[in-house]
C-alpha cells in the first residue's frame, strides 16, 4: 500500500515548488485517510455523492463549502495558522459566507431598514480604529454586516429590504465611526444542504451564537475580518463553527437615559456597545 | 493548534460507531494537512474555488470528483483496500466515468455501430466466467463499453450513434460469451474542467492507455468491475489514473485467415482475444 502511495507521488513533476509540496501533502494525508479508514465502495459513491451536491449548492449567495471547511474547524484553524501573531492586534475570526456588497454610510445611520427596525432591541456601536499602540487610523473602512433579531440576513430572507443590516463607514480623524442597529440574534446556519446531513451525523447543533460582522480595511494595514459576539448569547461555547475568541465577545449595555434615547431617536432601555478595533501593520511580526 | 483540533473533536456525538470512526479520522486528518501546509487566505479560498467548480463540472454524463479521485489515486487505492485478496478471482480496477446504460445483446453481435466499424481495427473476443476455480458460471451477465478508434465514448462524440460501443451479454452453460468490436484507442481523460488544471499543476499527462470495460454479475458472486488492457500500449507504465494491472494487460492477436474473417465478416487482418474472469463467490475470502 505505501509502494502504492510513492508511485503516485513519484509522478509529480510540478514546476513550482510550492505547488509541489501542496500536492504531495494531500495525497500523503488522503492515502492516509484512506488506509484508516478502509471505505467501503458504498462509502466511496456516498463521499464522491457529497461532495458532488456540496459544489452544486454554491450559488452567488451561498458557498456551502466554506460552510463544510466551517463546520470541519478548518477555516478557523487557517484562521489561526494566519494570525499566529498577534500583538496587541485584534483577533480575527471566520467571514462567513454572508458577506455583499453594501453602501458608504454616514455616521450615526442606522443599518436597520426592514421590520426589526421595529420589533428588535436597538442598539448603538461606537468604534474606534487604531494601530496596535493604540495611535487612531483616519480613512480606514468599516464594513459591517449582520442577521436581523430572527437571526436571518437580507440575502436569505425576502421580507427584508435590499443590502439592509449592512453597511460601510468611513473613520474619522481619530479613528472613530458610530451607527445605529438592533441586536443580532444567534441563528442556524444553513441546514437544508449537504452540511445539515453532515452536522446531523455529527450530532452537532448548527447554531452560531448572535454576533456582528466586521471587516476593517486600512492603507498600510492588513484587513482585519472579525466579528463582535453578543455577552451571555447560549451559544457561545458551542459556536458550530468555532468561531468564538475570548477578546471578541463583547457586552450589550443597556441604557434607559430618556435623553440619550431622544438624541438617537430610539426607544429605551436601548444597548450601547463601545469597541477599539486594532490593526496590524503589513508585514509587521 | 492539538488543543483546537481536540476540541472540535470533542464535539463529536455520533450514533453510530462507524460515522464517529470516519469523521474522527476525516477531521484529523484534513487538520493534519492544514497543519502541515500551513494554507495562507489565498491559497484557501483557491482550494474552495477549485472544490465548488469540482462539483458544479458534474452533471449526468460526466463525474468530476471521480476524475479527481482517480487522478490523485485515491479510487485505485479503495479499489486495493476492497479487493486486498484476491486469491483467483480476476482483478478489479476503476469503475471511470463513462460506464451508461446499455442492451441486452446476442453472442456474435457486433458493438461498434457507428464511423469505427470502418475505420477501427476489427477485433473478435471470447471471454469465459468461471468461479475461482474454473468452473463455468451460466446466465452471469458481461456489461461491457469502451471508446472507439479515436479514443471517445459514445457520451462525448455526436458522431457515435446512442449506446455505442456498449453491450449487455448472458453466459451460455459453459460460462461463454462473444462479441464482435474494434480495437480502443489510448485517450486523455477530461482536461477542460477543474481535473485538468491539477494534471497541469501535477506536471501529469492525462492519457489511459487503450482498454475495453467489463462489469460481470452473477447470483451468488461479487460484481467484477475491471478492463482489459491493450500489450504495447505506449501508456500502461503512466496511466492517468493508475489503473493498470499486469494481470489485465491482454495480447491483440492479429490473425490473416481470410477463411474466419468471411465468417466473421471481417476484414484481414482482424485480433482475436481471449479472456477467462475469474468471479469470487460472495462471502467467501
Amino acid at each position: 500500500m505505501e509502494n502504492f502511495t510513492q508511485n503516485v507521488l513519484s509522478r509529480l513533476n510540478c514546476k513550482d515548488q510550492r505547488t509541489k509540496f501542496i500536492l504531495t501533502k494531500l495525497i500523503s494525508h488522503l492515502h492516509d485517510f484512506i488506509h484508516d479508514v478502509k471505505p467501503t465502495e458504498k462509502e466511496f459513491f456516498k463521499a464522491i455523492d457529497f461532495l458532488t451536491r456540496t459544489g452544486q449548492t454554491c450559488n452567488d449567495k451561498r458557498q456551502e463549502f466554506i460552510l463544510l471547511s466551517d463546520v470541519l474547524g478548518a477555516s478557523m484553524f487557517i484562521d489561526a495558522i494566519n494570525h499566529a501573531i498577534n500583538n496587541n492586534a485584534t483577533d480575527s475570526t471566520v467571514k462567513g459566507p454572508f458577506h455583499a456588497k453594501a453602501k458608504m454610510m454616514n455616521h450615526g445611520d442606522n443599518i436597520a431598514n426592514g421590520p426589526e427596525a421595529e420589533t428588535g432591541e436597538q442598539t448603538v456601536i461606537y468604534g474606534q480604529v487604531t494601530d496596535e499602540n493604540g495611535i487612531p487610523i483616519e480613512n480606514a473602512l468599516a464594513d459591517v454586516w449582520q442577521s436581523n433579531d430572527t437571526g436571518f440576513y437580507d440575502v436569505q430572507d425576502e421580507h427584508q429590504p435590499e443590502m439592509n443590516l449592512r453597511g460601510i463607514f468611513t473613520t474619522d480623524v481619530k479613528g472613530k465611526f458610530w451607527f445605529k442597529t438592533i441586536k443580532p440574534a444567534p441563528y442556524p446556519v444553513p441546514t437544508d444542504g449537504p452540511v445539515g446531513e453532515i452536522l446531523r451525523a455529527m450530532g452537532c447543533h448548527p447554531m452560531r451564537p448572535a454576533h456582528i460582522h466586521f471587516m476593517i480595511t486600512a492603507e498600510g494595514y492588513e484587513t482585519l475580518i472579525t466579528h463582535l459576539f453578543v455577552k451571555g448569547d447560549p451559544y457561545l461555547d458551542s459556536d458550530a463553527v468555532f468561531g468564538v475568541k475570548d477578546s471578541l465577545i463583547v457586552d450589550f449595555i443597556p441604557d434607559h437615559s430618556k435623553e440619550k434615547a431622544t438624541a438617537l431617536d430610539f426607544r429605551i432601555p436601548f444597548y450601547v456597545i463601545t469597541y477599539n478595533f486594532r490593526l496590524k501593520q503589513k508585514n509587521s511580526l
